[in-house]
């Protein structure tokens, strides 16, 4: 059988997630090729991806760089801008699947208007899924788009439910590596550093989902993102500090067996899985071997000290507009934290503030989670002016 | 939907796995209907699976106690005795489903029985599939019937592989507790006693299956039983200690990938997946709280310290009929041991120098299966003998 190539564009091609998508692209060319790219503000590795994989559409974030870029690329390339670029190449009509790999709620724009086109998703950009969970779920239904999720934990969970009845699942497992600050004593959070903070001990990552690993805000998240992608209410889903990152993820059935998903800590394993779904292949990722890891550990996960979490529950269960309320209060806190301009444990303490400050809505529309979206990131701005 | 009722029988009902999955169909009287019971001595056991379930047929194994149960059951089970009574129940008309959990290869013949008349078989009984693997898939094959395993192991296996294309399988990674001797040094092997042998850290079996899972010959039989099972050549068949038996094994997929299922150390999972598959039920089995275990550890196999699980690779590569010989060597060496007849190590001392006195001629049909496995029995009886 001949395969047929899979025409691949990538959001975020500069970030973590799109450097390792490309790389398995690279290492397969005969099964993918590259039709569009968007990036942020790294103009070089731009360049290099251009020239390296010949998109047919590339998009950067600002004019100035557009304008800088135009001259540099092939006339091959068609180049665009902002929002707007980055939507064009979410929705390039020759392309088959979409990898959104933009951080933040960012995100959502273009991975709607994605599915809205058919694309299948390859979801890295949870931030759309927590604060947009619903209508996503309504949309890539209605469009007959798969959703293939891009992080470890769920990429995990999805493979675990390989071939099996949701409804014999009695709950998902997300496993945790607890973050640098594990085993820090509660009364140390305060001095903590953002150099501390963005040193993760598995995972070699952005800086912020780096961060929100450190306070577990990460986890908070996925919760929710597992909530929507897999269909399971709150209580059917658990968190497991597991600190070697071995076991990426487990589901447990009503007949008590559990099923989990191994692997040395690598983004390109579940990149491949969302690029070759339903089949496999090769990634050079080293082989797990069990018997070179001392041990393999689980904790349960500490509320008290991992406030971001235990917001993030509260939030999952209340619904309404408290998820985008959460999630735009903690890009905001993050962001401000990594400009040294609150300290770690603020983070939490801004985001509690802001959702005790919320009036929620029910949601009814993408522009109801926008408003209630800019709502917080204003409150929380304006908090942290009062802070300072 | 109306779920029909799957009728069961069960070969070896007064043993280990037959009282598990008595244990299961009690719990679902709505999905489950046992309708054929065969036991060995057991006659008291018998009697009271006969008044609980009904059964249309029952077999014992001799005429003796054929005579003395004959009228003490209700007329509406038929009883019947010895190896042609076994398959009899292994081929009433009305059964559905066959758990085959006599032990050793006086499993063969009512598990063979079973498929030619076209029954799905729940496989405990490994040594059928040790020795005459090739016929056995061939005939399931010709016959439409699934063979579903039920021992831990390959019920993870088949569990992992769910939804899964073969084709990318890398590796199975079987998983072992070590037994009772997994830290004992090799100098104090000849010291081992039948009591020591007999506990078994992690499972509740019967006493041949615990002897050979303290010799590794288990696990030894176990990757010839998966190499049949699931069609992959014994160079991608690994072995990997891993005391706590939690993960029941694992398979890494060329993505380097790894799909593993966990769960408390209890028979009745894998019994009630092969009973519901596709689907699960549930099980009454505690669930798996990882927080709950110190930590999970795994380690290479020593194969100069466990000689039956070397002697099993040798064997598995080497094809033809040397497989049915080591399984007859190694049962009567067991029952040997458990005779007080021979001493632990022992046991692969025997196989070994039967191994190496054997002409191997290749498997054509099950006659030259049941010769060799007779030649081997006689040729280490004798070798007993000159022992004592």
């Amino acid at each position: 059988m001949v395969q047929s190539i899979k025409k691949i564009s990538i959001l975020g091609s500069t970030g973590s997630i799109g450097i390792s998508t490309l790389d398995i692209c690279r290492q397969h060319p005969d099964r993918f090729e590259v039709v569009g790219l968007a990036a942020g503000r790294n103009i070089d590795l731009l360049l290099q991806q251009i020239s390296e994989f010949k998109p047919k559409i590339v998009s950067i974030h600002s004019e100035e760089d557009y304008q800088n870029l135009s001259s540099k690329i092939p006339t091959t390339t068609e180049i665009v801008f902002g929002s707007s670029g980055t939507c064009a190449v979410a929705t390039l009509s020759e392309c088959d699947l979409v990898i959104s790999a933009i951080v933040g709620a960012a995100g959502l724009a273009p991975t709607l208007a994605a599915i809205e086109e058919g694309k299948d998703i390859g979801l890295a950009n949870k931030e759309s899924m927590v604060i947009a969970g619903e209508i996503m779920s309504e949309r890539a239904a209605k469009n007959n788009v798969k959703i293939l999720p891009v992080d470890s934990e769920h990429s995990a969970i999805f493979q675990c439910l390989n071939g099996e009845n949701v409804k014999d699942v009695n709950k998902i497992i997300l496993t945790a590596s607890g973050g640098p600050f594990l085993h820090t004593a509660p009364n140390e959070f305060e001095h903590i550093t953002k150099e501390q903070a963005l040193k993760h001990p598995n995972w070699d990552m952005g800086a912020k989902i780096t961060i929100d690993s450190a306070s577990m805000m990460n986890k908070g998240l996925e919760v929710m993102e597992a909530h929507w992608l897999f269909n399971m209410p709150i209580e059917k889903i658990d968190v497991v500090v597991h600190p070697q990152s071995i076991i990426h993820s487990m589901v447990e059935f009503v007949d008590a067996s559990v099923v989990a998903q191994l692997g040395e800590p690598d983004m390109r394993v579940p990149i491949a899985y969302a690029l070759s779904y339903p089949r496999r292949m090769t990634t050079q990722v080293t082989p797990l071997d069990l018997t070179k890891h001392r041990e393999l550990t689980f904790y349960k996960p500490d509320l008290e000290k991992f406030k971001c979490l235990k917001l993030a529950f509260q939030v999952a269960s209340k619904g309404k507009t408290y998820a985008p309320v959460l999630n735009a209060a903690n890009e905001v806190a993050v962001a401000a934290f990594l400009q040294d301009q609150i300290r770690f444990i603020q983070i939490p303490e801004l985001i509690d503030v802001c959702l005790q400050a919320h009036m929620p809505i029910s949601i009814d529309s993408i522009d109801t989670i926008l408003s209630a979206d800019s709502w917080a990131r204003k409150f929380v701005i304006t908090s942290i002016g009062n802070i300072s």
